[in-house]
């Protein structure tokens, strides 16, 4: 499983992603799911990959190498829109399913990448979409300022309180971090380290990422702060009279 | 769906259920999915439905009737523990099962009846079992206090950050209700009236119980509460230093 989530905001864009991949419990592993495509002044692109693990990092080691300098297909440097990048991702996605799709049925394994994918290009505003496996996709707008895939049920109720268009980003990041926690107690399927990357508005580069290791300081600080400001806000719920 | 949580702890066990059923999203219906048997002094028998609405209330149906007077059948008044109740629950639903599940496979429609089963008789601790579609069960030990059954997921990290054996019943009540306020705001197939049961160790009698409609006054001051609550929390975490 994964957990992965990307946030619009008015401030800009929050991405996130854990890094834990298995093929059963025995057989489990760390890889990191974000992808950064930048050109400082130009574009700032972020993908978060979910599912199948040799079905996303073909469709990574598509994009990049149509990045490759000199190549005549339409990439994501030669892109001028998201929209135009959604769609590039979605092709990718489908070669890759054309080539692999047929040699997984005989095994009843399924194509089945999923991506998040937001960012800048010069000239436009900050935009954020969710590519479905079949490539098609969606595009956050005023009423849904986010996007999540993989175990996504979990962490979604502490988004829901708090996130709105109009959070800061130093909020949004924190309140992403604690849906990660509340995911993690409840899927040992969603693990450590977590990827934070979070993009400024109009700055069309990538300022802030970190990696929140196991045992991570801040963010078991932040975990602690989290489950005693919980309990006390409980402790201090009226009294329920039968 | 559903959404029914039962709780083991110290001071006696917590019961809630949701009352939605929907067919599609076109045909919507309140029930109660919460069932009582209670002998004064004797024992207090406590089942939560989920599943499909036919097949949950002919189980009920069935253990009604095998409880009336005179019945030869080992019934719920008969039982003289709480594993014999939870295997008497599974009998039922395979009785029903045998019955319809020829006749719903023709329409690809599954028995899918499951019940959390818990109280207490005369001369037993209090005890809590959790009785899958087949019939088979697992009860409540020290490790896992509750038992959830129908959309889980949304209402989990709630009980888990809060809930251990030693919560008061009171303060379980609340936790149990903010649970429900996070899954009922994160899917809409779950929704009010509340039945919330609260049964006080060796008391073998219920004496609290309560329904909470759409609009309860104590259940939407909780909910802002809340909401007001882990915002503040929120904002008193401590700033993450990239």
């Amino acid at each position: 499983m994964t957990y992965c989530i990307g946030v619009m905001l008015d401030e800009g864009l929050i991405f996130a992603s854990d890094s834990r991949t298995h093929a059963g419990v025995d057989d489990v592993a760390k890889f990191c799911k974000m992808t950064a495509f930048e050109r400082r002044g130009d574009r700032v692109i972020v993908l978060l990959s979910s599912g199948n693990l040799a079905g996303t990092q073909a469709v990574i080691g598509v994009l990049n190498q149509r990045c490759a300098a000199g190549s005549p297909t339409p990439n994501l440097w030669s892109a001028s829109t998201l929209f135009e990048v959604a769609m590039l991702v979605g092709d990718a996605m489908r070669d890759i399913e054309r080539r692999d799709a047929a040699y997984l049925e005989k095994n009843e394994v399924g194509f089945n990448a999923s991506f998040i994918v937001g960012g800048q290009i010069i000239g436009e505003p900050v935009r954020l979409f969710r590519i479905y496996a079949e490539g098609n996709f969606i595009e956050a707008g005023i009423d849904t300022p986010y996007f999540q895939t993989g175990e996504t049920k979990y962490g979604k109720p502490i988004i829901d309180r708090v996130i709105t268009r109009a959070t800061t980003l130093a909020e949004a990041a924190k309140c992403v971090l604690v849906s990660f926690d509340s995911t993690m107690r409840s899927n040992l399927s969603v693990g450590m380290p977590i990827d934070l990357l979070c993009y400024v508005r109009n700055s069309l580069e990538v300022r802030r990422r970190r990696r929140f290791e196991e045992g991570d300081r801040y963010f078991t600080a932040l975990s602690l702060d989290w489950s005693e400001g919980t309990r006390r806000v409980f402790r201090a719920l009226p009294e329920l009279h039968w």
